[in-house]
């Protein structure tokens, strides 16, 4: 099938970024030596819904070095990189991703990564907020029949997967790849926490020594997001709606505050809680004329940017990435990357390391559903931990670390309890 | 039942430390107001296995004050203080605690905490590393008919039971408050992070700034130990057996690295693992002169002190707490707090507005077990998480901090799937 | 004189750029409405050799705007933007700025900076790494008799100012505002910090955490850098030749080490010296592959460059700012930002909240010239402390905060020694 | 001369305190055997006035070792350690220290210690707060002649003999040992900052983790307190007199506030300004019940104890080394140490390894006063800049670690300004 893309002449750029990735991806390159390499992609489909950028290209490459028959589609025209998508289609991937398209296009797309995986046998999926699976549950059912399972990126994905399984829907396995401990503990904590604060900084130029920052939500991304900006001199406040996580935030050293209050104190605000309209009309109206915006995490409504949109008297870039909205009362605000996961859209996504392991994870839960889907059942599933462990015992390896094993006089201890 | 203390005449200085931890409790007396008071514990029997110092000392006070027959029983002499026993016995409650036992009588005493707590009916346990429930599966049988269930507080006494599960010999229901959250987040990390350093520089008067400090284990405890150190300018090394939980380490800015090469390098060494001889003969022979030594951890064989003992041409105490053990080869390693937890030993404890929040969950975990145990299964179960909610809320509001509740719009966006 | 610029057309996005510096900085727009609206720059030349982005542009328009005959050359065509010299050339601002001069065309730029500022009368320079003063000390001495004095930015200029002095050939006064505290204090340390590891980390998207990051000097933009970068997660080294400061980095928790042997361990080189060939021949020698290098230092030869191009099998873009070289041996060496000042070649430069506390500290030193030079002697002057400390005050107003002031039994206390 | 001690038959503990100070001292230890055994302490006086505890006393030791008349004075009862006085009298050194004692007996032993030092011929004097060399410009000036100068060791002593000096009363030379850099960079930072927060912690038992923390001064002695209260979890607020240290704690990422703002939020409150009455009747007004008070300033007077005791409606001791004040109101202070120096009333004073720093240099001032202090002119006169780096060097040294020497082209380099 032919690929989608915007412009075949940016290629050379695409491989040179894809390159990059690659030289920084020890473990995926570990995963592929030692485990990818057995025939199980042999003619096998896999269609992966990702942002469109270096890391995730390689990951494409690796699975058709294997032997894969990879479709790629964009889950938003948004998180597309033109010349990485040219890249991945001269790389005999077919790749649906245009940054310039609309978000409508992307449900096209996703159906014609669908159709591509499966055009000449049965395929598994690598899933991005569980946009492919829900396509073959609505739009591409008749696909259903040929998808042996997904495996799913994100944490906002999992909260839909829970929903479709909570309500019986959900048609084939999933692995939460999200949940593994070598993707949720450092792609969400480090990577968004690094990425998110280098988009702001050089978006914005500004200082964050002194700052008062409010960080919505404290899990993973938020608590990654905070503790860096910590490290760079800011000072924190952050808000929650799970009681045990305000109080871990209050013991880290931040204030807690209801949002409405902390609109009220706050100088940057960051969006990290997978929810929607976190910051809305109301703590738009307390907010001090200069507020930064920015959203983190996985939804593109956790600031209510349409609000925004339709009541400023005035909207214009200020600088690169970066909208000012002048309120009726002459206050202004200003958002960064549009409201969108602003690592993405005003940076170049998480670092390459956290892919590495991310993508080290995917492979190897590709290849668990493409062996094993046939035995397990509809739902949710997760991740064997062996092979969480092997691709962090990788990781160790490749700088120069390692760990210990229990003796087996320690595991004796360990099972026993008469002392 | 006579209570077995040291010395009755210690306990004004006991009652003073008893003041101090109550006028920094605004959980567990706000948990006394809210639920203890319902008239639950009105003759029943509680026995408390737990060092013997203000902070549990005040939770048996507000537990006698609702009403409940309570006797405490210490685990081992080593985490008594004597004071505080006289004064808890001042109060009405039975104890049975003496720094200057052995640790054999550390049995006898809880076999007594059973009885008294049994004497006039029935009741239920708040256990220590399952001290309490393992008397009553084996010597104290006959007193097993008289036991709701019991709660437990420790990370090593929570495997333990795990084992007893495992092997089908637990007769009642255990509530693991150790994995209530707002204990084992706390707790174990900023209770034991910042106790285990103040007592390691209190009683070695060295500076931690530039020192390369050993973490061996990076659970919650080992991670509040580093970062801490850390804060204070250590540089840190973490050993683990969990390459996950190493790769996190990693990420945090530490090195990783097997235990025997750590030896090599480290200045001060501290276990927090649970198991056992973690530091051993091995070990100590790469270590360099002047080695300091500690153990954070649950049990008392993390560094293997008899080894030590056996083999040191001289040992004497060249501070308070801290015996210099000189090898045959001439070096001479210094073990702080005898290799038992180090806090307790040479150390007050956890902070007092730790046991708080703990010993709000305690005083929560016996009360649901008072009411809710005849219709619980034997075994290991969690508390109810709204319970754990409500202390972190609880806590919150005592520092004039709060979080936001979902909008019932929001709730219904975490639900759907259909975008 | 005209203004000697790369493309006029780029001004719309100049002025949009100097707007939001203007937005940024409270203490110079505090500062032109409380000091510089006095007369004193009515016809007075001011020659300004500074980086040529919207930070510096902005100080040029305030002093054209109280009156001053502003000219403005770049003192490398490597730190122009050429849009921002499009929009001040339209200020009317003479500007002599182009980033595709060559390093020989910025002496040339200079020369016409100082002949414009002093084409009706007399001038101050505001400097950097002492450019102009050279030039007007060499081949414009004709000048000489129009300038009143200088104010200097940098620590590289101010070293060369006082070899200068050393060697009794400095003609006018020049004030260090490099030594003000509100620029060395805030400018150096969180400045460049900041700014250095956003431009490396938007550079490379490679993560921080776990990372070995060697720091080359430990002066207070090493500090920075080290302080910021450890704050991100990373390990950090640091080589110094002064012994104190490397004392004060082992304390802070960094591993301190001569250059060569660093060189073995490094995973990224960052260096801060204001020296040259902190990195050279026999450092490269030792690295390993994938090393990437950077400056953050204000000379451009602190990284041994020619030698690297001269040395390298191939030299390629890997990502944009970044150069791999290809060593004989068949290592990889990276360089970020071609060895010039990463934060300026690969970034926005300093923060705007920075650049605001020096640029306000430079409008008063020019304004200090201007009014005092006559009675001062020939040589380096530091600032008058008072108003480093009107400075500082101004800032903790523009956020809120302030300080107290000594009652007057406090001075006296401080003021006596016989207790 | 007879000492006057509390209990000679204390002795053996102290012994094994020296020795424990003794094993972690390498840098005195170094310049005894490189500088001190010349022949200049031999037959000399040495009247030392400092806290009497096990590293001074160590200083006095190798003072003696070398052949000087040693004799020590404590400058206040309540920095007495008796068991260390005991073992100092023991090994041949007069001593005048007594922890009973009145403040007034304290001008008493310092008058002692002069006249001991000059019994037989001239001496030196290392001082702490000028006390000796007040003593010795007033009560004793019969002495002068015989004092060749004297080494001072705190910020406030160097503060008072400025004024002494621009009074012109100052009859002697001065080395201001407290501005070596290996002195205050160190003693006032990492010194000051650990012990104090570890005395606060053993005192209290209480958490420093989300407290909110207010340190008054944010000279060194401030900013180190202010950095460890921050890496234990505190969130900090900084109460200053100057700007620019404001502006830094600020950028640091902490609130800066003036007192009387700060003393309604702060829960625990620690002066190190080195003036009086920093916290006053105004603040204790403004306090909030339960707050904590702590003094790591150098002189007694920073909180106003006097007012707190005149007013207070009761006084007692709630913990060890906590006294609480309750109110006219109702409200209760916490009160640590007494107001007094807390890291030394509540804690054993700065680490042992920054001691050791610091009477490196104190040792190498005695000797470089013995040699030169005829050819010095009366008044303050900083340490030679030489032996300070030497001090480093010997530290780094010691603990394994190096620094890089100029090479002849950079110092060329750095001394050029014509490029």
């Amino acid at each position: 099938m032919e690929s989608v893309i915007r412009d075949p002449s940016l290629a050379p750029e695409g491989h040179r970024k894809i390159e990059w990735a690659a030289a920084h991806s020890p473990v995926l390159a570990a995963v592929r030596e030692r485990y990818l390499k057995d025939g199980t992609f042999e003619d096998l489909g896999v269609a992966v819904a990702l942002p469109v950028e270096a890391k995730t290209a390689y990951l494409a490459v690796v699975l058709a070095e294997v032997g894969a028959r990879v479709s790629v589609a964009a889950p938003l025209p948004s998180v597309v990189q033109d010349d990485v998508a040219a890249a991945l289609a001269e790389r005999g991937v077919a790749v649906f991703a245009n940054s310039e398209g609309s978000p409508e296009d992307a449900d096209r797309w996703m159906e014609l990564a669908l159709e591509a995986a499966t055009s000449a046998g049965e395929a598994v999926l690598i899933d991005d907020r569980a946009g492919l699976t829900r396509i073959a549950h609505t739009t591409r059912r008749r696909l259903l029949a040929h998808l042996r399972g997904a495996s799913e990126e994100t944490t906002s994905g999992v909260v839909r997967l829970r929903a479709m399984e909570a309500e019986g829907v959900l048609e084939f396995p999933v692995l939460a790849a999200n949940d593994a401990r070598c993707k949720h503990l450092f792609d969400n904590r480090y990577g968004t926490g690094q990425s998110t604060l280098t988009a702001l900084m050089q978006s914005t130029n500004l200082m964050l020594g002194g700052k008062r920052v409010v960080v919505l939500g404290y899990g993973w991304c938020g608590k990654g997001i905070a503790r860096y900006a910590a490290g760079l001199g800011a000072r924190v406040t952050v808000c929650e709606v799970d009681p045990v996580r305000g109080l871990e935030a209050y013991a880290d050293g931040f204030d807690v505050l209801p949002a409405l209050e902390a609109a009220g104190v706050g100088e940057v605000f960051i969006t990290a809680t997978g929810n929607l309209h976190v910051l809305g009309e109301e703590h738009f109206g307390r907010m001090r004329d200069g507020a930064i915006l920015a959203n983190a995490g996985g939804v593109d409504v956790e600031i209510d940017v349409s609000w925004l949109r339709a009541t400023a008297e005035e909207v214009y870039e200020v600088r690169r990435h970066v909208e000012e909205f002048v309120m009726p009362d002459g206050r202004r605000l200003r958002l960064v990357g549009g409201g969108m996961v602003v690592n993405l859209t005003a940076g170049d996504g998480h670092p390459v390391e956290i892919m590495d392991l991310t993508f080290a994870i995917q492979a190897l839960c590709a290849h668990h559903l493409a062996n094993r889907a046939a035995s397990m059942e509809a739902g949710l599933h997760p991740l064997p931990p062996e092979l969480d462990e092997e691709v962090a015992r990788l990781k160790l390896e490749a700088v120069g670390m390692g760990v210990d094993s229990l003796t087996e006089e320690q595991r004796r201890f360990l099972a026993g309890w008469r002392e």
